[in-house]
């Protein structure tokens, strides 16, 4: 048994919204599939490319009689977004997003859905340097880990339709509590990229360095090479838990420079040590 | 005209000593090359490889005669084994070393041989996982940048001796003044492998957090996988450039959590642009 939705509303026709837009369609998964956008022209290419099959400047009306509405916009804009279409949504649509930050935007939904919960929550891990709806990729979710909000009151039809099209579409669904989502991508990638930013600029200080920038470095900074709007938007998204988990770090690391100070061998051994325990089981025993 | 040697003493047949005498063996730079370890064993590799000619367990007679003498030990014994062979090298004698730290090093050498200035610090940076003289490889320093003591008040033959070494085993030398060299290896290599092994300290913080690690996670905690004993004796011996780094480092991390916790876009925005043009920068405008 294969899901099907009638009509699919996207808002938001970036590589995330036209890229799912394409899925749905090369899969036979979708109805109609409306695209929604703030600009003509970038509507015109995701219709173009065939993400969408209507498009329109409208996001409320664009989600009256639909049975399923993915909010792919930057995660800023989603609680907006969100208090914008639901006096239109059905009482039956299914309503769900692709935002990188989860507490903030399943917390405002669980106010304009109060219940039944038919808004749950995605982030779909599909990592990729390029952006717009002309580098839609119909299998940009293939493999991809899709973190899908784990509510105890949600909507048990809505949690399994939202779980079905990430399924569909090719992704793997690890189903996780918002505020615990938000701390894990806090500490595995916000937290690691904002340290990347502030080694590079503390090595930059003393000039130019490349002659011993060795690989290591090039390793740890090229996280710093990303897009500084999204790295704001993550920002002002996951406050909370990028705030604590900072905390945590300069802690970590003014413990360290205690070592260091003091010359404690043994407590830099036990250190370099719990560190390579630590990654292996971050990363699952590898 | 290429540089020639007739007994090369190295003291530490690891990895990095057995691939230098394999490196000026097979490029016929010396006449006779002696190993000197502390293990029988470790020095009966050395000598199958064909690393060296002859061994020996005592430094201090295996530098009579010597006109070279490098020193391959871990970066923390170099100042003893400098002070141990003192009295048992000849005036004449060039004697260099390839510890990853430079000052403390360089600073004790000055003691041991005031004037004229026999001693030049090296820093092959090549980098590998192996270690043992079962692993020398001749090739291992071609292309290796290499850090060369860089002392206004050097012999200047003994400078140029140590040079042309490193330029006859394939290495790209770079002279720089031993406290400069050491702050750019706390900034690129030794402060990013200590914030790694705090990053995935903190990332393990939360349990399993491999199914939302991504590729950004596992490149900036790679380093965080390296020997503990390396880590430990370069921490104890770049002791002063560490801790400076890691104050810098803390207080780069403490702006950045103001920013997010007042959730100032504009300043984050900034850091962002920052980080990426300082990454180029380090890495001479890449």
């Amino acid at each position: 048994v294969t899901v099907h939705f009638d009509t699919v509303t996207i808002i938001g026709v970036g590589l995330l919204g036209g890229s799912l837009g394409l899925a749905l369609k090369t899969r036979n998964l979708a109805g109609t599939i409306r695209g929604v956008g703030r600009r003509e022209a970038t509507l015109a290419i995701a219709a173009k490319v065939g993400a969408v099959d209507e498009t329109s400047l409208d996001a409320a009306q664009a989600c009256t009689g639909a049975d399923l509405v993915v909010i792919c916009t930057p995660a800023a804009l989603v609680p907006k977004v969100l208090d914008e279409i639901a006096p239109a949504c059905s009482t039956t649509a299914v309503v769900t997003d692709v935002a990188s930050t989860k507490d903030t935007i399943c917390t405002h939904a669980k106010k304009t859905w109060p219940s039944p919960l038919r808004f749950v929550g995605s982030h779909p891990m599909a990592g990729s340097e390029k952006y717009g709806p002309e580098h839609s990729d119909p299998e940009l979710y293939e493999g991809c880990v899709t973190i899908v909000e784990d509510h105890p009151d949600a909507d048990a039809q809505a949690q399994n339709a939202v779980r079905e099209l990430w399924e569909a579409v090719g992704a793997r669904v690890v189903p996780m509590a918002p505020n615990l989502h938000d701390s894990m991508v806090a500490r595995t990638s916000h937290v690691p990229h904002i340290a990347a930013g502030c080694i590079a600029q503390s090595a930059a200080e003393l000039g130019d360095v490349h002659a011993v920038a060795a690989t290591g470095f090039r390793d740890v900074t090229r996280v710093a090479a990303g897009r500084a709007e999204i790295w704001r938007d993550i920002c002002l998204t996951n406050q909370k838990a990028i705030a604590t988990s900072l905390v945590d770090l300069g802690q970590r690391v003014a413990a360290v420079e205690e070592m260091v100070a003091r010359g404690d061998g043994e407590e830099l051994m036990a250190f370099f040590r719990a560190a390579q325990e630590a990654r292996a089981k971050a990363l699952g025993g590898e």
